[in-house]
C-alpha cells in the first residue's frame, strides 16, 4: 500500500538521497497511501492531496529540521508528516493517542510550529528568521506555506507588512487553490485568479524573467539592456504588485504539482536573501477524481471507498439532526419572518450550515472570508443600522474576535446574535479546536447575554428569542454534532432571558447544568433516581444573566450544588454560580459571627462542586472518551453525586 | 476664542450654508480653538489638527448624520465633534461627566460608530453600507476615515478584501500622515511614501486623469483613444495597485489641508457607486509648529502654552518613576545580561517606553506596527528558536491577540513574556481602554503564569524572574502611571513563581490583593490598625498559579477574606481564590453532613468578599474617581472591612 519508494523513506535525509527523477513516482505512491489510509481513517483529505509535491520538494531541497517549514492551518501537512518519520503512524492520525491532524512541536522536530488556526505561519516564520539573524545564523531557511484562503486572515497581512521591510530570510509559499474549506472569497482571491489566468501576461513574464537572468542583480556591462528589461518586467509584473508593494520579491505562478520544477525553483530561491513570495498553483484534492470535482465535500469527507472515491454514507435517517443543520434551517425560517435578519460566517458556510441560507437568500447571507475580526465589526455595522445579524463563528475561532465583541458590540449594546458553533469538546481536531474557553472569556464582558441549549428545541427557542426587538448582544453556544430529538422542528417560543428550568426536583444535591452537556447529567440523575436517590436537576440555560431567583430557590433547598459544563473550570459557569452564592454566605457568616441566628432569609447556602474542563489543554480523540477524561460524562457525574451523598469519608 | 464663523456653527446644517470660500477661515478658527482648548484641557492634539479640513469637507459635502462617517481610532475626531453640536462642550473632553475623547454612539447621532481601538472603521462602514443596500436605500453614503497606521491592522485588510468585491457604497478615506502614534512602520508605509513622493508619477497621473474624464466610463465614440489612455493610466497607476488589486477604485493622493479641493473631490466621489478609496495626505499637528515638528510628543502632549506651543512640564523630580519607564530601563538592563532577550511592541514604543531599548539596541527591539496578532505569533516564532521575547501590549489591546496567546504561545508552552501595560483603570481614555478583563480572560488559559507587581521593585523582580531559563509563557500586568518608590532601581531578585507574601498579619479579616491596587489596601489596613483592628494584608503577586500554601495558611487563620483587584469581578482574581477554597468547603460540608467533627485538616474555610470592577463598562475620568466609583479605593476597602467586623447587622 505504501509503494516501493515510499516504504524506504523514513526520514527526509533518505528522501534527499533519491534522484530527482524518482520524485514524481514517490508523489504518486504517497497520494495512494493517503487516499487508501483516509478511506478508513477519516481526516483532511483534499488539502493534503494538494500539497504532496510541495512537501516532497521542500524536504528534498531544504535541510529540515534545521531549516524551518511552517504549514499554515496544518491540515495541509499530512504528506509532510508521512515524510518525516510518521509514515507508519499515519493510520493513527486524529485518533486518541495517535498522531495529531495538525503539526505539533511536541510530536516531531520537523513540526517547526503548531498550526490549527489559520494565518499564523508568516508571523511565526518571521519570528524564526529574526531569531536566526540575531544568533548570527545566515544560512538557515524559514518557510511559511500558506493557502490563498488563509492569506485573507488579517494576521497574515500584518505579517507581510512587517516582513516586507525586514531583511529577514523568509520565503512565503502561497499555495493557491482558490479554496479554503469552502470557496475562497474576496478581492484578494479575485486578484489571484487574474494573475494566474492571464496567459499572455505569464508568457511575457517568463520571457522577461529568463532574459534578465532570473531575479538576480544584473552583471555589470549589460546595464542598459538589463535596465530596460527590468523596466519592462516591472511594468509586466504590475499585477503581482500587491506583494511587491509590501516589499516582497514575487515569483510565480508555478505549477505546484510539477515536483521537478518545484525542486528547481526552490533551489534557486534558496540562494536569494530577504523576503520572497513564491506563488504556486495547486488543485485541492489533486489525483482523486471525486475530490478534485468536489473539494468542499472532500475537505474532510469521512469514510469513503478507496477505489471509487465515493463517500460511504451510513444510514442516519434514525439519528437526530446535527445542531449545525438545525441552525441552518432555523435561521432561514426566522429570516423569512423578520427581514432585518442577515447571516454572517467567516469562511465556514458548509461547516456551520449557513450555506443553506446562502443558497436560498444570497443577498442576506455573507461569507466574509477567513476574517473573524472583520465578521464581528461588520455585524456591528449592520446592527448599528437596525439589522439583526446572526454571526456564526466556531467557539475557538471566536477567540480571534474577542476585542471586537467587547469594543464594537458589547460596549455599544448592538443587537448582534453570535452563534458559537463547536462549543465544548470537538473531538478529533483536538486542543486547537476545542471550544472550552468561551463561557469564561465572554462572561467577563458587560452587556452580553450568554446562553446554551440543552437540545435543538432550546436552540431554536434561543435563536427565536435572540432576534426579538429589544434584545442586545446575544451569545448562543452549542456543540458540534448530533442534537437530541428525532423531531427537531418544534414551534418556536420566546424564552425569558435569564431564566432556567427545573428538570427534576430532589433532596440534598442539585445538579446545575448549562447546555448540551446537561444530557449527560440527565442520564446520571435518572440512574440515581432509579436507585432511590432523589437528586435535583436544573437546566440553567443562561450563563449570563444567571437565574438568581432559581438559584435562591435552590439555595434554600439543597446542601450541595454540582455544576456541570463542557467549558473550562477557571471562571466558567460553575464559578458564576459560586460568585452568586458567596456574597450571601459572607453576609450569613457575618451575622453568625455577630451571634445572630440564621432564618429563612439569612440561611446557609449550599456549597458548590464544579465539574468541567480541567486547567490543561485537552488532547484529540472521540468526544465521549474526552468527556470521560474530563469527568463530565454521565458516569463521572453519577460518581460525584454519590460521593457527596455517601456515608463513608 | 472660537472665531466669528465657528461661533455660529452649531450643526453641520449651518455649516453647509456657508459659502465654500469661508471654509479655510473656519478651519483656521477651529484649529485655534482646538489649540487653545487643549492647552489647558489635555487631549489628543496632533491627530485632531491633522483632520480639521477633512472634517469640515465631510460635513459640508455629505448629509450627516444620515450619511455615515466612521472615524477610525476616534482620537482624530475632535474637529468632527466641534462641528456636530459639541463645540461648547469641547473643553469638557475626557473629563469625568464630560464628552468622550472618542466617538460614542450614545453621545451624538453624528457619531456613527464608537472607535477607540484602531482598524475597525472599514468593517463598520461596510456593515452600514450593506444594511442600506438591503433596506433599498441607494443614496446613503458610508465613509470610513482611516490613518495609514491603522491600515496596517489586520482587520482593516480583512475589510478591504471583503469590501472590494461587494457592490457596497463605501468610501474609504486614507488619511496618510506617515504616523500612527509613533512613526508608521512596515511595507505598506514605505509603499505609501513611494506613491506620494513620486512627483513625476503624480503629474502624469493627473494629466491622464483629466484626459480620461476622471474615473467615469468613457463615452461611446471615443473608445479607441479612451482605451489607449486607460491602458497608459493603468500602467501609471500600477503603484497604487495594492488597493485596486483588491477591487477598490483608487483616487489621490490629494492635499488634505486644501479644504476647497477636498470639497471638490468629495462632491465628485459622491456620485460614484461601489467601493472607492481616496488617499489624502495630511500633516499630523498641522498648523502648530511644535506639533508639526514633533508629532509623536504632541500626540497627547498634556498641558502646554497655547502661544508658544511649548509643553508645560511640572516638576516631577520628587515623583516616583512611571511603571512604563521602569519597564523601559529594566528590559535594557536584562537584555544586556541575557542576549536571548528581545523587545516587541505593536506601534506603542513611546507609550510603553520600549523606545529606550529601540534607541540603544535597535537590532533587538521591534515595532511591528498596529498588529497585535502578529506581534504575539512573531514572539512565539522567536521563542520557538530559543529567544526570550518581551512582548509589551496594552491590556485592552491584548484582547486583539487573545487567540494567538492561546494557540501559538500557551498551547506550545513557549517562553514569551507578555508585559500588559495599562492594566486596570486607565483614566481619561475611558471604557475602550480600561484594561480590566485580562485577569479573567487569561486565567482560563492553561500553562500561563500570570502576575502583577504591587510596586516597581516587584515589577523588576517579576521581569527578572520571567526571563530565567525554564520559564514558560509569562504574563506581567501593571498599570498606567506612577509607580511607588523614589528609588526604583532595586537589585533584582528571582521570585518563586506562585508565591505571595504577607505584608501584615491580623485576626478575623485578611485582605488579599493583586498588583498595584494593593497600595490602596495598604492604606486602608494601616488606618484600621491605627484604630486598633488587626487586619491581615497579603500581596498575592500571582493570579496563576495561586499560592495555595499561603491560602491554606490564611484559610486556617481568618474567618473573612476580602480580595481586591483592579479587574472585573466575573472570573477574576477573587474568583480564583474562591475556586480554591470551595472544593475544600465541599469536603468539609460533606464530612459535617456525615456527622464528622472538623479538625485542623478539615476546618471551616473563610468566606470571600470580592472587591473589583463591577459588571459594567466604566466611564472616563480621573483614576482616583473611577476607583472610588468601583469601590476599590482605600476608603471603600476600609469601609468593607469595618462592615464585616462591625457588631451591627
Amino acid at each position: 500500500m505504501q509503494g516501493v519508494i515510499l516504504e524506504n523513506i523514513n526520514t527526509p535525509e533518505e528522501l534527499r538521497r533519491l534522484p530527482v527523477s524518482d520524485l514524481s513516482e514517490l508523489a504518486r505512491e504517497m497520494r495512494n497511501y493517503i487516499v487508501d489510509t483516509l478511506a478508513t481513517h477519516p481526516g483532511h483529505l483534499a488539502s493534503s492531496l494538494g500539497t504532496v509535491e510541495l512537501a516532497i520538494a521542500l524536504h528534498y531541497v531544504y535541510n529540515t529540521p534545521d531549516d524551518k517549514v511552517v504549514w499554515d492551518v496544518g491540515h495541509q501537512a499530512y504528506a509532510h508528516k508521512i515524510l518525516t518519520g510518521r509514515r507508519d503512524l499515519f493510520p493513527t492520525i486524529r485518533t486518541y493517542g495517535g498522531i495529531s491532524g495538525f503539526p505539533r512541536m511536541d510530536e516531531s522536530p520537523y513540526d517547526a510550529f503548531g498550526t490549527g488556526h489559520s494565518s499564523t505561519s508568516i508571523s511565526a516564520a518571521l519570528g524564526m528568521a529574526t531569531a536566526s539573524k540575531l544568533m548570527g545564523d545566515t544560512s538557515r531557511q524559514h518557510i511559511a506555506v500558506i493557502g490563498d484562503g488563509a492569506l485573507t486572515g488579517g494576521e497574515a497581512f500584518e505579517a507581510l507588512n512587517n516582513a516586507g521591510v525586514s531583511k529577514a530570510n523568509i520565503l512565503v509559499i502561497l499555495n493557491d487553490n482558490g479554496i479554503s474549506i469552502d470557496k475562497a472569497v474576496g478581492g484578494l482571491s479575485r486578484y489571484l485568479v487574474k494573475i494566474t489566468s492571464s496567459q499572455k501576461y505569464n508568457r511575457l513574464k517568463e520571457s522577461v524573467w529568463r532574459k534578465t537572468g532570473g531575479d538576480e542583480k544584473p552583471a555589470k556591462g549589460r546595464n542598459f539592456i538589463s535596465r530596460s528589461l527590468a523596466a519592462l518586467k516591472s511594468s509586466l509584473l504590475s499585477r503581482s504588485n500587491l506583494f511587491e508593494s509590501l516589499g516582497f520579491r514575487y515569483f510565480g505562478p508555478v505549477d505546484g504539482h510539477d515536483v521537478e520544477q518545484l525542486v528547481d525553483v526552490l533551489s534557486s530561491l534558496k540562494t536569494l536573501k530577504g523576503p520572497k513570495l513564491l506563488h504556486i498553483v495547486t488543485k485541492k484534492g489533486k489525483g482523486m477524481k471525486e475530490a478534485e470535482r468536489n473539494p468542499v465535500t472532500y475537505h474532510a469527507p469521512g469514510k469513503y471507498d478507496a477505489e471509487t472515491g465515493l463517500q460511504l454514507h451510513s444510514d442516519n435517517s434514525q439519528q437526530p439532526l446535527k445542531y449545525q443543520d438545525v441552525f441552518g434551517h432555523t435561521i432561514i425560517e426566522l429570516a423569512k419572518a423578520n427581514d432585518r435578519i442577515v447571516g454572517i460566517t467567516p469562511a465556514m458556510p458548509t461547516g456551520c450550515s449557513l450555506n443553506l441560507m446562502m443558497a436560498q437568500m444570497p443577498d442576506r447571507a455573507f461569507d466574509v472570508g477567513i476574517a473573524e475580526q472583520h465578521a464581528v465589526t461588520f455585524a456591528a455595522g449592520l446592527a448599528a443600522q437596525g439589522m439583526v445579524p446572526f454571526c456564526n463563528i466556531y467557539s475557538s475561532f471566536m477567540q480571534r474576535a474577542y476585542d471586537q465583541v467587547i469594543h464594537d458590540v458589547a460596549l455599544q449594546k448592538l443587537h448582534v446574535v453570535f452563534c458559537l458553533d463547536r462549543a465544548g469538546l470537538v473531538g478529533d481536531d483536538g486542543p486547537t479546536h476545542h471550544g472550552v474557553f468561551d463561557m469564561a472569556f465572554f462572561r467577563a464582558i458587560p452587556n452580553l447575554t450568554i446562553c446554551a441549549p440543552m437540545d435543538e428545541h432550546e436552540l431554536r427557542d434561543m435563536m427565536y428569542t435572540a432576534q426579538l426587538e429589544g434584545q442586545g448582544p446575544f451569545v448562543i453556544r452549542y456543540p458540534r454534532g448530533l442534537s437530541v430529538h428525532h423531531d427537531w422542528h418544534n414551534e418556536m417560543h420566546s424564552l425569558v432571558v435569564g431564566k432556567g428550568r427545573c428538570i427534576n426536583e430532589g433532596d440534598d444535591v442539585a445538579v446545575l447544568t448549562i447546555g448540551h452537556i446537561g444530557n449527560e447529567a440527565a442520564v446520571a440523575v435518572e440512574k440515581l433516581r432509579q436507585e432511590g436517590r432523589r437528586v435535583g436537576h436544573y437546566d440553567m440555560r443562561f450563563v449570563k444573566p444567571l437565574d438568581t431567583e432559581l438559584l435562591d430557590e435552590i439555595g434554600c433547598r439543597y446542601s450541595f450544588v454540582v455544576t456541570v459544563e463542557d467549558g473550562c473550570l477557571e471562571g466558567g459557569f460553575g464559578s458564576a454560580v459560586m460568585e452568586y452564592y458567596e456574597p450571601r454566605r459572607v453576609e450569613a457568616e457575618r451575622l453568625v459571627s455577630q451571634g445572630v441566628t440564621l432564618n429563612d432569609d439569612n440561611h446557609k447556602y449550599p456549597v458548590v462542586k464544579r465539574l468541567g474542563i480541567p486547567d490543561e489543554f485537552v488532547t484529540h480523540g472521540p468526544v465521549a472518551k474526552l468527556r470521560s477524561d474530563c469527568k463530565i460524562n454521565a458516569d463521572s457525574i453519577y460518581c460525584e453525586v454519590l460521593y457527596l451523598l455517601s456515608p463513608e469519608s
